[in-house]
């Protein structure tokens, strides 16, 4: 048998697996994509997009999102409510959370929730600097935005002891129905949650 | 709501929505899983290898695949069968068939089938080539092995009119049960080519 594929097919056959969930099959048939040339442009723009992605993107000083420039645009903007901090795990949360644009306040991203089992501790997250921020800042309200997970939930436990003798008002996201959810498809746990949960008819 | 994305995270994202099979949010998780750092070369590898992926690959002159040199592999190869030329859709197709074993002829890769849904005609393939090469080269058959779909059948059609004055024998690769498939599950119409085509026990 030759040896089947040219060394820069394989090559990059073997960089696309190392991205979670592309296994080899859907390495294969990205880079046949690619090579195909049918999107002529994609190869050379992924590239420059990926190398884009190193140099002109940085953690934000202060809240620790993904951002281009330091402080971040929503640290940046004065505009928003000063007193009321939501603490996330990931950037993707900021985005999902500006999204719902339900929310005016600033940001804290955590880069993790704590994990015994994956090694992740305290020292692993940028637990630290919202200690300190929460010290030297002047936040009525500490929204502890975690995933309702158990790593999540552990981490706002642990926040809410570290957080312990602050001033502000520490709330976890409310538990219940997902909105154009059925009662018959909802999993125990959250069809308890949402009924300790329930709420007055206004 | 702020603008919420860093620009080069966005691009990154489109970018990557652009490959086949991989939506917005795919390219969103792909694109922060290289944020995290989790693999920190990997941005940069992947980076390099879809650029040496054009300037280093190119199509082989005499039977279209793709290769690093020209010719590739297959066709230096001088103790392959030069008397038999397997004719393939894709590039992908030869490493299948290579990993099979089965095969130590030489290649054709037509880039494609037929396809008048899709604007595919024969100028659209890698045709012309093949037929010049069967009518220069002393192949004693040609195994028409394009895929066994409504497209591969009519390219394998069309084919057999093209090169009806040659003098190479024609063959198509055998329809039947694939090796550890149950009867049960097969569709009628493998089952069908599996009985017209059942052979003697030796």
């Amino acid at each position: 048998m030759a040896n089947i594929l040219p060394q820069p097919v394989q090559q990059l056959i073997n960089n696309f697996a190392r991205l979670p969930g592309v296994g080899p099959k859907t390495a294969s048939r990205l880079t046949f994509y690619l090579l195909r040339g049918t999107d002529k442009s994609l190869a050379a723009d992924l590239a420059a997009a990926l190398l884009e992605l190193g140099e002109k993107t940085r953690y934000c000083s202060r809240c620790f999102n993904i951002t281009e420039n330091d402080p971040c645009e929503v640290c940046a903007d004065e505009s928003r409510d000063e007193t009321v901090l939501c603490v996330v795990e990931e950037p993707l949360d900021v985005v999902a959370i500006e999204r719902s644009r339900a929310y005016t306040g600033l940001y804290h991203v955590l880069h993790g929730a704590l994990s015994p089992i994956e090694g992740i501790g305290p020292d692993d997250l940028r637990i630290e600097e919202l200690v300190q921020r929460i010290d030297d800042g002047a936040f009525n309200e500490v929204i502890l935005a975690t995933n309702a997970t158990l790593e999540g939930d552990s981490t706002a436990l642990y926040l809410q002891r570290r957080l312990a003798g602050s001033n502000a008002r520490l709330t976890r996201l409310a538990r219940g129905l997902s909105v154009g959810g059925d009662i018959e498809y909802t999993d125990e746990i959250t069809l308890s949650r949402a009924l300790n949960g329930r709420q007055e008819m206004h």
